[in-house]
């Protein structure tokens, strides 16, 4: 936990309740805090929203980040908070514009703690090209929250002639996916864990418009884009299965993993398939275009691991079934109970 | 608490970390509860987030919600996360269209209280005429949150020709209220601290969309709307005096406030200018146009109570002064602690 810079606001070590009562101690931190680093003529206007412009058809997301550890290898709950709900709107077959961003503080809360998130989410949110246009802070009891949670809410531009849902899946459609599953879901439980691996398991957060965009340069006729995050792999497979009637058909060796979260996941007792991912994309797309999507995907960092790892068809409407390593055929289905709490 | 119907989830008497997991406990939330209360055509396309045209200028608001207690004289947390997003929007000078939901539960927070949040939404979301289009539930582990927080992010549009913006604030300008100040602090306080007053006071938790057509029927000159939630009257009033440089003065004698709210604030040793109100609106409007508006809004359901409490000049900018009841001039100064914790 390296701080680049000194904590701006001085008088306070830890979060109190008057940090968010509305008062000057909330302004203060607005002002030291949130607006040095997040500051943009919108956030500026201190109004009690943004006001903007983005013609044409727009894309939402919301999603609220309770992870447990807030910092993890790889990460911290700020740019997880970023690149989640960025995913989210990219899912939508839109390019990211604005984000809002809502805080639920525990009293106690260290200020160096909070300091140095708000600059990954500044960071992350710069990174990804996207401006946070709006917020707010409360603050909670000790006790009543847990150190942090973070809400963020997305805005995007669908570009003309992009339609991506669920429902457009399509017999024949090849799933891709740009590259290891499971790596965040398992360095998260194993740093909550203590547990030690041979190497430290990395959380893949990141940001994935800018892959959606090599993507859509080789064709607009994608159909389903889906970031696997809580639930895993199994779970998008089989809510894109049932909301399209479709079948799905995977197969095991095709579908990249690390040796260590293959590993870690067989210490651990879980199942990969089902372990949250937070820089990963499913993408569904018609035959044709396989090859040439597979090879724009492989080409961008944040896809050299890319894989086609299954496909749509019409055999079994709303099942997920994967061929295993040994050549037999199993049904993947929804996941019931909890195999990661708070992973995000 | 009166539940109007069954709990349409029988097998589950409390919330699990399951329901918050992504898999098919997750999805039986979403099927049975969320969309059974709130469903519309966006929010059934179990799409990743929301897809939608809203032309022209929009205005977006976001606020998490942690009132404690979640149940309270005159609405309970589900209706304050709606009209206070609501009012946000409003007070950007926009028609409230859409809102985004993000629940945070708590292990073991009961099914039955959820299902009467989820039910008090839908009411208040069709009453104030915006879909719910997106959302997100995540749970803690027990003891690691406190029962349901929600936030809600808005989105509206603004009509051609109103530009609303606390740095408008022009001296001059009448400043306006819809009513009583104080009692939902007053309401919320008295129902967390166990106390009883002769008459109960209720929250005035209310969407003021329908309010402000009324106001900008009379004209779209309007130059500032606030509600003083968090801080109170005092507080807003400070933050957009500073925000224009402008000086405020208002009139103890002229702020509407119930006889009970008053003495209730006396016992508890607080200052009703800083007590949170969650039905109230600010109006900065030309001196012209200051009566009509006034005749307006007292014509309005929600504005009954309605007056002209200050003006706006140029002494002293970003100060507030407030004639008192004896005739002495005090400067009404922002609030630095706390007076309500977890209030809205």
């Amino acid at each position: 936990m390296n701080i680049s810079c000194p904590v701006p606001i001085t008088n306070y070590d830890k979060i109190t309740l008057a940090h968010g009562g509305g008062g000057s101690l909330s302004n203060q931190l607005i002002e030291k805090m949130f607006l040095k680093e997040l500051g943009n003529t919108y956030l500026n206007e201190a109004h009690d929203g943004a006001i903007f412009n983005l013609p044409g058809k727009l894309a939402i997301s919301t999603d609220s980040f309770v992870v447990n550890p807030i910092f993890f290898p790889g990460g911290n709950i700020g740019d997880l908070a970023v690149h989640g709900t960025v995913n989210d709107v990219v899912c939508c077959g839109a390019i990211p514009k604005f984000l809002s961003l809502a805080l639920i503080l525990e009293e106690g809360f260290l200020m160096k703690e909070l300091w140095l998130i708000i600059q990954t989410i500044g960071k992350a949110a710069r990174e990804a090209g996207v401006q946070i246009i709006t917020g707010d802070t409360k603050v909670v009891d000790k006790g009543k929250g847990d150190k942090i949670f973070i809400n963020t809410t997305g805005i995007g531009t669908i570009p003309e002639g992009i339609n991506i849902s669920p429902a457009n899946c399509s017999p024949g459609d090849l799933i891709l996916i740009n590259g290891n599953i499971a790596d965040h879901g398992v360095a998260i439980m194993s740093s909550r864990e203590g547990l030690e691996f041979e190497t430290s398991i990395q959380s893949d957060t990141a940001a994935l418009n800018d892959l959606a965009g090599s993507i859509f340069s080789v064709t607009k006729e994608i159909h389903v884009l889906r970031d696997p995050t809580r639930g895993g792999l199994a779970s998008s497979l089989n809510e894109i299965a049932k909301s399209s009637g479709t079948g799905i058909e995977i197969s095991e060796k095709r579908i990249p993993i690390l040796e260590e979260v293959k590993g870690a996941c067989e210490i651990l007792g879980l199942d990969p398939l089902y372990i949250a991912n937070e820089g990963k994309m499913l993408v569904f797309v018609p035959e044709k275009y396989g090859d040439a999507v597979l090879e724009a995907m492989k080409a961008h960092p944040r896809g050299k691991e890319s894989a086609i790892i299954g496909q749509v068809d019409s055999q079994s409407p709303g099942i997920v079934r994967m061929k295993t390593g040994i050549g037999s055929t199993r049904i993947v289905d929804m996941i019931s109970g909890e195999q990661l709490p708070r992973i995000c």
